[in-house]
């Protein structure tokens, strides 16, 4: 198995900074674009655990729409093979706790998606 | 790309399972066997953002021996080809949030490995 080839950890790095930017600015057709439409599909963000595509959906039109910014501290994306990778994002907003973001991509029919998310800030 | 394929399921969930019994019964190598032995390696504890297999095994040395039993309340794996898993596990612990569990299971070298992982509490 090929593991982190740099093209395929681009490819990734592409899709998961798209992704950052569609949070920050709300562009809520994006962030459902890019989850994996399936009923398998699993977001565990800070205040919720969602499993299914529906759930993330109807979580996401319920959005505020203000305080979305955050500063990246930290990304790192790991490939496995051209279609499994591992993304992860370390974030701030000034006065809360350090952010944790992974993320689990897999391409399927041609397109990489979110197939698992995990959100959360670290406690001290 | 064959997705949740029983044989497969199974087979992760088995070490899934596996890795809840060390984590409870305070088997420090077997966890340590399981996590991929790569500088690539991510686990986001509740308290600690850790990279590569090298932290991760520093930190399970230092781990308390007290107040592991945690009663599993969900589990579920989704395989994407031979190769890859997700694996979230839903737990508890008395007077505690609730705890969620995210891992990325990958089979390398003909054993599963998990290449990343972040628990973490809901916030209420």
């Amino acid at each position: 198995m090929q593991i982190n080839e740099p093209e395929i950890v681009a490819e990734v790095t592409q899709q998961v900074m798209r992704y950052e930017q569609a949070l920050v600015n709300n562009e809520i057709a994006v962030l459902n674009e890019l989850f994996w439409h399936s009923a398998h599909t699993v977001r565990l963000g800070a205040s919720e655990n969602l499993f299914g595509y529906d759930a993330i959906a109807q979580f996401r039109s319920h959005r505020p729409t203000k305080g979305l910014q955050r500063t990246v501290e930290k990304v790192t994306v790991s490939t496995f093979s051209e279609q499994l990778a591992c993304a992860h994002v370390i974030f701030s907003r000034p006065g809360q706790p350090l952010g944790r973001q992974s993320q689990t991509w897999v391409k399927i029919d041609q397109q990489w998606r979110i197939v698992s998310a995990h959100v959360s800030t670290l406690k001290s």
